[in-house]
């Protein structure tokens, strides 16, 4: 597997910004899909203490579309290097009213992401601008382009922890089956 | 983080079989809205030899709604731990056309879970019933309810996997980020 995975290494995707922003279009609409009306067994219990259910996890993307990509990127191109982003606050959501349903969540994601989208469209990004480069409190040099497709695959990694934090739930009510269910052996790699 | 799952542990969802069927009935909406029309690179990508694409994890899906759920959902009613399942072929999607786009896939997999979810109403089981008990090839003697419960938890299983793999193909676009998406560190757990 390593073997294959290193000789597709080749393979991969180059950035290209439609192809972001389809996926980033489509989000919101999968979550409400799955999470809507789903009863909280599923949306409000997490992996134990301080992990995620998948309304905090709903609440997070929300806190980004406020706070982390739109403006990072306008920090790029406005200031460059010259000036680091602010730090960004993972748990920023917990600031967010919590006494609400999830739906009302999906629906603010929804509306602030379309709006984001819109404002990225309207700026009709060049390749020349895609290669900007800005500084990352923790990271350094950065460029547009691997914030907005960091903005895609962060998408896919709360996807990927929302599925495992439902999984988790069931745990024990597959019985045996639990080995062959991958999801089962994850343990979240969060960093 | 072991520690809190092991105490949270006590607290594993029994399985009810209202909530796997809210669950089951949502996953086909999600899929679709995720990667109808989503451009082919996300789609049709995979990590390398041997593993699977979205397209092909659809095709799985489809083609368990066909062979796996409800068909040993009934050997159990039928015939109890006297007949084992037939063993499942989880490349059987293989078999099933190529050349179709995801969206048709996409539609079998909806039409066929909503019949199959028509068809598990329709047989109105009691509790007595999701504890009969079945053979299985590999596993030896499983329940009706960890049958219905692992058909849910598949579907997180196959969630979590087509985000990896989408993930995957970004692994290099997103840049120093990748340290910080726990999606790029998952390695697929699979049996």
């Amino acid at each position: 597997m390593t073997e294959a995975r290193v000789g597709y290494f080749v393979c991969s995707m180059p950035h290209n910004l439609q192809t972001s922003v389809a996926l980033l279009a489509r989000t919101p609409a999968a979550l409400n899909a799955l999470l809507r009306d789903l009863p909280e067994e599923w949306t409000h219990r997490n992996e134990g203490d301080k992990t995620w259910s998948p309304f905090d996890t709903v609440g997070h993307l929300v806190y980004c579309e406020r706070a982390d990509w739109m403006p990072r990127a306008k920090m790029i191109l406005e200031f460059g290097e010259t000036r680091a982003f602010d730090p960004f606050d993972r748990e920023g959501f917990a600031h967010e009213r919590q006494d609400v349903p999830i739906g009302e969540r999906l629906d603010d994601f929804g509306r602030l992401r379309d709006a984001n989208l819109d404002e990225l469209r309207a700026m009709k990004l060049q390749p020349s601008d895609l290669e900007k480069r800005g500084r990352h409190p923790a990271l350094g040099v950065v460029t547009l382009s691997g914030l907005l497709a960091t903005w895609a695959a962060h998408d896919l990694t709360h996807l990927h922890q929302i599925s495992r934090v439902m999984a988790y739930q069931y745990r024990e009510a597959v019985g045996p089956w639990s080995k062959f269910l991958g999801v089962l052996q994850c343990t979240g790699h969060s960093s």
